[in-house]
């Protein structure tokens, strides 16, 4: 009769005395990874071996408080920890990082833009004016002249407000153009990742949610395993969370949506059909996030297919 | 006896009865520059022409009250604001926006950095902590492998924290680094710009105050002329108002400087010293600003080594 007892060190058996009489230390970085293995070969060598009772188990924790051990169960202890860390970096962190940069590189684009717009407008106030699309601000004010510009915006020389300048002071401003210019270009292609890592990671989240959407309800639960154990009552008005509590301290009418109201069916939609879509999409997601989280087939386009017909129809 | 009169129309003459006798127009869009040359040929053909009293001005703003007068008054009107606009775009108003747009750049290099580190250090979590320098951190993961950068910190591969992560996922990370390498160059860009408009625009205060320095005096008080005129004692603790305030209200310690504190000046003197430095320093951007405004000559390398020369001997 013996005992088999492993802890962070290996895989130990003692005799019926309570006399170490067999070991297999884990090897160091392995993280324990080879237990299960240890403790079958253990076994084949030793017949009948019985896990300690609480009798035994009190005994053998008293063998493991020695002095000597102290240094590799501290080892052990860091491995163990570096190693759960190091493989904890899941897809969902890439995303939150992803739709994160998207939302610092909008931020980044508007100080930079408001600063275009002020700096451009001292030339050619007229068009920084004029127009409102600010990709495209930045675009023309690239490619064609001042001229061109102001005859697009049907504005004649002599009517313009914007000054004279030298050719240098126009160099520096365009030189900021061109690097917002850039930054339109660099969202989009963490975009393209973005949907890369989504459609591999919760394709289903992704049908039914759209790329940005689904990432930003990530992000608001914080993980996929939270979004995929939030009621869909939750979902639906995930980032509306002033209005909520608004709602709970004054009474004041609760949100019927938050993330999800940028989402291409809700804009779709009459004012007084808005909350009843966002109920039923928050549903699909919630089902989406699930499947998605355990692993299950893509179901994305039929969900997607269900709630869209329903509210197509009216 | 006759009466000359003028206004934004044109330049009138009235003749005893105020019956007018003869008139000149400007030209459209030339606002008024024409006034002192008509003036003098009108005074050439009518001999003894006076400037109209308070009795016959009466009469004479009567006459122009007329309706058909209207139109002209409205278009001369606009003409004249317009290029008191368009001249009113001075060196001071570039100045204003390079230096705030390198301002921007910075709180746009801080959003994107913030992320980029937290996003990097998901790979290479040791590196993003060890590296301090925002600008060297982005150069050198542009080109240096996490091996290589690892050896540097004396990190090996077996300790690190960081995760494995797929060639998709480090490309998007570099790309803003790479971006954000771009905005640090387009930031110097800029700088380079500053100080060449300032040595054209205010070369004495560039060379007393440097050029950021100097700059961000301006951009404080508003404009090159508010600068000059300013006592220097405010000059002195100007970006300072927060503290100054707090004096005023609650009796706490005067501010010593304000933007001046990032003078190298300021910085190389002792604690003790640099109230004083500060007030000497500010003495001399006084007198630079005043005999910018005023386009004097170049005395600012003889300002600079006069208060230098102070507070280096001790």
């Amino acid at each position: 009769m013996a005992y088999i007892f492993s802890n962070i060190l290996g895989v130990f058996v003692f005799n019926d005395d309570l006399h170490l009489i067999d070991k297999s230390l884990f090897k160091s970085n392995s993280g324990g990874k080879s237990k299960g293995s240890i403790e079958i070969s253990l076994k084949n060598r030793h017949k009948g071996l019985k896990e300690p009772k609480e009798k035994e188990l009190k005994e053998i924790l008293a063998y493991f408080r020695k002095k000597e051990f102290f240094p590799d169960f501290y080892k052990n202890n860091i491995d163990m920890t570096r190693e759960i860390i190091r493989s904890s970096v899941a897809d969902d962190l890439l995303i939150l990082q992803a739709v994160g940069s998207i939302e610092d590189l909008d931020k980044a684009i508007n100080i930079l833009m408001k600063r275009l717009r002020e700096w451009y407008g001292l030339w050619n106030p007229e068009f920084s004016r004029m127009m409102e699309s600010s990709e495209k601000f930045v675009q023309l004010i690239l490619i064609k002249g001042k001229e061109e510009l102001m005859k697009e915006i049907h504005v004649r020389k002599e009517e313009s407000m914007g000054a004279e300048l030298k050719r240098e002071d126009i160099e520096a401003m365009k030189s900021l153009a061109s690097h917002i210019n850039g930054m339109y270009n660099l969202r989009k292609g963490h975009e393209a990742y973005l949907e890369s890592v989504m459609k591999n990671f919760c394709p289903n989240l992704a049908a039914v949610a759209g790329v940005l959407t689904g990432a930003k309800l990530i992000q608001e639960a914080g993980s996929l395993k939270k979004l995929s154990i939030m009621p869909s009552s939750t979902v639906q008005i995930l980032g509306a969370e002033k209005a909520l509590f608004r709602h709970m301290k004054t009474g004041a009418k609760p949100p019927k949506y938050g993330i999800l109201y940028s989402h291409s069916l809700i804009q779709r939609q009459s004012r007084g059909n808005q909350g009843r879509a966002a109920r039923a999409l928050a549903d699909k997601i919630s089902i989406a996030a699930r499947v998605d989280y355990f692993k299950g087939q893509f179901i994305g386009d039929k969900l997607r297919k269900e709630v869209e017909d329903k509210f197509s129809k009216e």
